[in-house]
């Protein structure tokens, strides 16, 4: 027996005692060590998503741990191997996936949404969803590889090089990720916040941070860049606000990195993206490349994860974790079995 | 002295006689064949950027001609070439000039709008923006290089390949050029037009063609790629409608071309582009790679200029070129100086 944690609708987690049951042909069984909560959990929580996720479901996929068994058809994992799961399981067949695109399939599932996730002891998954992890890095801060992963691919499609201006809308876990990963690039990275906590936080961290309710904001960022404008931006944050503000702090043929979940839809100055060649870039979960980036990052220190982890709770406390702390919070892991780390 | 045509504001133009003055040192004088009328001619016509382009102004940039007098300090240029002119004058000062990007410069000058055009006998350019015409491009058809170098822009920038399904959103001159060249690379293309003769000029072209107006019309566009939605399209719509269509239309990363003028700020799925990770493009006039493309198009014979040149006036009747024919009317030309070609 192994415990559970399932949402049950209504902000409500249950913990649950249930039976282990071997992985099929072409699973591992991994036992987890830690699993973050991601903000799409925070979502379901909420009870935003109960139409996809149904009720007693078991969610998260921010997770590392040991692999305890494996099906009869793995090859390249052993019991004892520490991993981490890119929790994307595509179809293989639609013409995205002929295409290569596999991260954005057509009909792709999402471990922990679509099917049972990482809030238990033991979770079985598809095998070439596991990626390996160095001695290196422990299993604490192997949790933040898929946020980091995010991150990385975010990077990636911008684009972005050293010496370029970086400005991130949003410093949530995943705006900071990004701004982490675009300063080890060698990029001049700027902060644009609401909350003054998070603010704090970002320069404690080292970065030049605005407050995005300055009314003289769009002044204060054009001439953090010398009046040429950000090369790259991100936007986090999912509202007309950062939607309005990136075309007003572009430079020339700025690329636009959309990792937000924009809920309605905004107005955009399309005419800006005329005038100064913009470009626009949706950007959607990873790729296998962006989680061994991710992990490489970690493995030479490039990223700590400290930097993000700010809450630890057991699984049995899992209802409290998803409670709004009053203190800023980045991210909070849930320590499933934090004696295997 | 030579004929040249004023704009005089209020939808007016007047062609009176000036004298010739010579180039100077590091400009060349043109001799005028042909000079096509833009849309941002047509613009300036209807008196909606008098603000910019004064009054007495001559305009007019889609040209072509023979060079009548170089400057002392130009090289690489004699009286008797033809050619046509690339009508952007940058600063070589400004950041985006120092990125390489002359063509999108924060001080460009627009040679016949924030300079006197082509609409005249003889024209003064600088030196560095005129392209050399092979021997078997008339002047004729070299007055639509300016146009075509647009769409080849457009198609560059959306890194259109072989074999891709092209969607172009308005079947007026640039979106016609663009199927054109998207059709020259190896694409299926299909034009979304509103106005039946174009449509009809459209499929008399060989393209495929659909009304804009049709109440199933994603429908049939969905259709048109067996499902997969199309990889790249060209807004040359400059409307709500068009950026409605763009994201119910298009195949995972699909680039989305944004070449018209936006003059309110439209709403935007950007959920779709997060999701399907799209990319959106602002292309903006061209390079000088897109003028050489351009004129091997013609000099191929991959493009023919009498698929879009539909009227022909002289200068003495450029009043009546500007008033729209009740035919379907594509390009038409001011034949400037016809016997030269
Ligand atoms: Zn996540
Ligand atoms: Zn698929
Ligand atoms: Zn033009
Ligand atoms: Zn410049």
């Amino acid at each position: 027996m192994a415990k559970a944690a399932f949402y049950e609708g209504n902000k409500t987690f249950t913990v649950e005692s249930v039976t282990i049951s071997p992985p099929k042909d072409d699973e591992v069984q991994i036992r987890v060590a830690y699993c973050g909560i991601c903000g799409t959990d925070v979502h379901v929580y909420h009870g935003h998503m109960d139409a996809r996720v149904g009720m007693h479901r078991v969610i998260g996929h921010e997770m590392s741990g040991v692999i305890h068994a494996v099906g009869k058809n793995v090859e390249d994992a052993s019991a004892g191997d520490r991993v981490v799961v890119r929790p994307l399981d595509h179809c293989g067949e639609c013409s995205t996936c002929k295409r290569g695109l596999k991260h954005i399939c057509e009909n792709l599932k999402f471990l922990g949404l679509d099917t049972n996730g990482a809030f238990q002891e033991y979770w079985s998954v598809p095998a070439h969803t596991i990626h390996h992890l160095p001695d290196g890095v422990s299993l604490a801060h192997a949790a933040i590889v898929e946020p980091l992963a995010v991150a990385c691919h975010d990077i990636n499609r911008a684009q972005v090089v050293a010496g370029e201006d970086v400005l991130v809308i949003g410093g949530g876990p995943i705006g900071m990720l990004i701004a982490m990963v675009a300063r080890e690039v060698g990029t001049h990275v700027t902060i644009c916040e609401v909350d003054e906590k998070r603010i704090a936080y970002a320069k404690n961290l080292g970065f030049n941070a605005r407050n995005a309710k300055d009314a003289d904001l769009v002044e204060q960022l054009r001439n953090d860049t010398d009046g040429r404008g950000f090369n790259a931006i991100f936007d986090t944050s999912g509202v007309q606000a950062g939607v309005d503000l990136f075309t007003q702090v572009s430079a020339t043929q700025a690329r636009i990195c959309m990792v937000a979940i924009h809920t309605t839809k905004p107005t955009i100055d399309l005419f800006k993206f005329f005038w100064q060649e913009l470009e626009l870039l949706g950007a959607r979960v990873y790729e296998d490349t962006d989680f061994e980036y991710a992990i490489r990052l970690l493995s030479e220190g490039k990223v700590n994860p400290d930097d993000v982890i700010t809450n630890k709770h057991p699984l049995d406390d899992i209802q409290s974790a998803f409670i709004p702390p009053k203190d800023l919070s980045m991210k909070t892991l849930i320590a499933v079995n934090p004696e295997i780390n």
